[in-house]
């Protein structure tokens, strides 16, 4: 078997889009400060503050659960409890960093679609102010979810309103922002500073970068001491222009919605694909590139054998089919002939 | 002002090697598996132990504090102690990452050059045993030093032999490993494996890499868990074919050695300079691409309106000045005619 | 009002039982070493030798949340994960200490009784050796449970044997093991050593001592470097005599079994006393010292006025009453006449 | 050999002072509320308010190092940075506690008498405000010292002010602060909040005590989440009020004083003893209860089978000799005696 040059097991799998591959090497030249004391990186917080708002506060970072863990860690003390989806990254996919760099626990919440809603959060609040029991402060969501739904604006309000009366604050995973922004057709600073979030991880790896992800804050207050936190959390490139070149070069003329766009598109086309094969039953809204889908047990490793993807769920056969910005019109219907022709048997 | 294309502030201004940005562009072809399960890592891991010898296991990290924290982390718990130099990187510039994520007590200890040697760490050993203090159980050096000298060989095995003996390690922070090894003449498997290493930080930033570190154990039994210590430190990258392409090609007909003996040279061409010049004295043994100076104070400032290079102690008016992969001749000369100048006022 | 004496909201309410306090004068003469080198010491822990088992080895620390803390950070690394019931202690009582000092993710379960079962600890492996999930390491219960439950001897054998099988450890959190081997009638060895629990928090506050708890490892090797963990953990006492000589004087003669059977029987007599009462519902079986009950609401606040008491939970006006080595019969009876009084309005 | 009845090994090994024995009695009477609601302990925190002032946040807590961690984490982020004595508790005693609880990197000075100078902290202050590095938050001193040295008032003025003026906190290590103030015939509240400690660790056990420790806020703000930081660090005791009113007994009438000024003379009686041997020699003005001698090595050896104390340094043949609430002025004298046979050798 050839692996099929494009899959559908993770936007991660995708490589550079070229502008941000052209970017990187317009930004090689010379010597530049490490650490985040360079022009690129000037330039792209400027950049930054443009699409997110005036007040942001912006540090880049290596990855997507550096930028949830060091933002966790700097906006909590270890007594805190972070609530966050049963089904989310932070709880499940990161190895208990949040345990171990910040030291608190998480508080996970079953949720419909893996999204959180402020009734559910409400009573693990009455212990608040009993020694014995972790301290609730930071309500964590990714938007768009690991199951690819998308919080509304206004759920997103409803959240930070419901956190900041608590004492809390709002945290959004959004290593897919860009996917929730352009299928929600309002701007990032709408979907964030303008909902009430307070920080924020904005990941460019899933959308056309090689590696970096952003920590935004909207309360300068909050970002305080983070360029400490970073630091001590191994998570301080030190060549930071290239970092922002990406970042810069992903904002510019919003690159980011056209990438976010078309993956986002291309999950819509597979969803309608799927939705007209009678044994292939979709389980979650598609509301960014994530498609999943329950399928025949023995077609799934038929599929397999031509395309890359994930089973999600083994004793459901539910596969989680994600799509990039680099995925075409062509590889969704070459993957919905392939799942028609594993289901003929 | 204008800033000049190239300084002597650090060797991680400098920007990426033109054979490191070509392999990048070369490995951003459809997707690869995220995570390391792709074959440009199993290529660099295979370079890696045609280099550093086979028993070598891998691990490609974001960053240099990353590595040598998830290292560490790896071979000890909490209540063990890293011994390592005074002016060491773990030791000073890394925020306390060591003491928050391995939870570990440093015993750093004053040496010449910011060296270690066996005969002063045995006295930390005294109180083995004792349920009131940390034991020791990693000597960790970095090679070349913080402060451009270089361990030999036999320097390096004293020290392994000495940590073996007393049941402890010996790990290399190697950020700068290439200096060493092209300033001794020897192999990297020579250096590490050959000298009774543990556990390597290899760096590739600092050489002529846009990012990327890896973490070799040269005993696949303390390697068994790192998969997860990486994760949990927030040091996996996902498009790990990304870095696996650098080291490649920075291993591959060892550009490695080329691109650090040149910055080698260049130190050297520095120091002659330098020693050349009476109002100036050299502080440590050039051995790899630093060269540390003394010069009046008000040299300094008119220097630095001119060169970009940062001052190591205020009061002995010490500066560092670090050549790179990519410093020329001519800058080389130009910055010590500029201090010619500014001391002649 | 005046609070009375005896009040069934915990059994850490209650004294030191007068024999217990007895050999605490005892023990107060002359120096001894501190830090547990000194003759109480040996003597305690030779009768836990005897009553658990000749390969125990035996730690005394200052509580129940230290004990629990410091055994599962002595067996786990941070990457692990600690199986757990949702209810219990380590995950719901300890604000967050085995997240803080362990660094590990708790995997809390919901049971019958706050009681696990291998089947539901089984689906949790399913990510093992997967790097981006905590790896389950150990399965931790209460015995008795926060709900009064009592494991079988039977039971905890089946845990035992499903944790050893998939690699894993059993804990078991004993702040009320002596009500459990009171209520089952079986020696504290058949209940832990023979039942093939690895690491155990033996607790003595809640049956009459003033403080201390002992952390028993069942094999040496887990052991190895306890005291360490132990100190780092801020949980060896300087005074250990004073501990030992409570431990001797629980285990002499057993005293710790008389004591907690005659909570446990007050427990049953006051349980009878309610099952007599039309308007209140046992929720829980009673099999140590705690009794869980539903009353009507209002009725509650007017036996609080009278009797100290726990709401275990306001939403389904549940309480929890505590019976301790100390209770009298006739303080059960006032208590359930109490509440027939407010029932009747 | 037998071992003589009161040794001069440590404080920590004599018993229970009479007076706080008989409280423990007197306070097990009935049942009392556990975790510090309960009428002992704010009995025993009225008294602290009175020695220590109305504005004294006072917490109880297990132990010595659990107070310095407790305290030290509560004031503290993880990339702040502790300075503290070379010689000191939480450096060297500890077993790296507050490197694992607070995550903080200690930065240990050396010191005359193990004391510290604002002029030695102040070169640390260099590299404020620098993401790189431990950002300085704590000057933590011991008073009495490790070395038996005491601070004067306006020692600690000095110290307390120069931490304000740079933005840092003055925490007191007082296992022996009673010692200290007797010393000095000084009030507790001169000796802390009116010299401008911050947080203080007030020992119980090393004078008379059997357990537990206070951890005495004297800026309310910073004790705000302190019950939080005990109850996760493992150090809220249960059964709370046996040690409010063993604190109770010791502050009632001074008890405290008396103590500690009996211990502080015998060591000035030792003192004298050894003074007038020519072959011993004095290392540390003896300010507190300890005597620090150096004495022939085979001395030593032959003093150690009739009396219990511990080289301090093995090297320098320098011995630490600790006198108790309870050494007998007979006690010193047969010392003393035992010393100068073993001299004659």
């Amino acid at each position: 078997m050839t692996r099929p040059k494009r899959g559908f097991a993770s936007d991660n799998n995708a490589g550079v889009h070229p502008r941000v591959m052209e970017a990187l090497g317009a930004a090689n030249v010379g010597h530049a400060v490490a650490y985040g004391d360079d022009a690129y990186t000037v330039r792209a917080v400027g950049l930054f503050r443009e699409r997110f708002g005036e007040r942001a506060e912006v540090f880049f970072v290596f990855g997507g659960t550096g930028a949830n863990v060091a933002a966790l860690a700097a906006v909590t003390r270890p007594h805190h409890a972070v609530v966050c989806a049963e089904t989310s990254h932070v709880n499940v996919d990161e190895c208990g960093a949040v345990e171990r760099l910040a030291g608190c626990k998480l508080l996970p919440l079953a949720g419909a679609g893996g999204k959180l809603r402020p009734e559910q959060v409400e009573p693990l609040l009455a212990r608040r102010g009993d020694q014995h029991h972790s301290q609730p402060r930071v309500v964590s969501v990714a938007q768009a979810t690991e199951l690819g739904t998308v919080y509304t604006v206004e759920e997103l309000k409803g959240l930070a309103e419901f956190a900041h009366r608590e004492g809390m604050l709002l945290h959004v995973d959004g290593a897919r922002l860009a996917n929730a922004a352009a299928h929600l057709g309002v701007s990032l600073e709408e979907l964030t500073a303008g909902a009430g979030v307070d920080v924020l991880s904005f990941g460019g790896a899933k959308n056309g970068m090689m590696y970096g992800e952003a920590v935004v804050f909207f309360d300068p207050a909050l970002a305080e001491d983070f360029r400490f936190v970073r630091k001590q959390c191994a998570q301080l490139p030190s060549k930071t222009r290239f970092i922002a070149a990406q970042f810069a070069a992903l904002l510019e003329g919003d690159l980011w919605r056209e990438t976010a766009a078309h993956a986002n598109s291309r999950a819509r086309q597979l969803a309608a694909e799927l939705r007209a094969i009678p044994q292939v039953r979709l389980t979650q809204p598609v509301e960014s590139n994530a498609v999943f889908a329950v399928l025949p047990r023995d077609a799934i490793a038929r599929v397999q054998e031509r395309f890359f993807f994930y089973v999600w769920n083994e004793q459901t056969s539910e596969v989680r089919l994600m799509c990039s910005y680099d995925t075409t019109e062509e590889d969704v219907r070459e993957l919905a002939a392939a799942i028609r022709e594993a289901l003929e048997g």
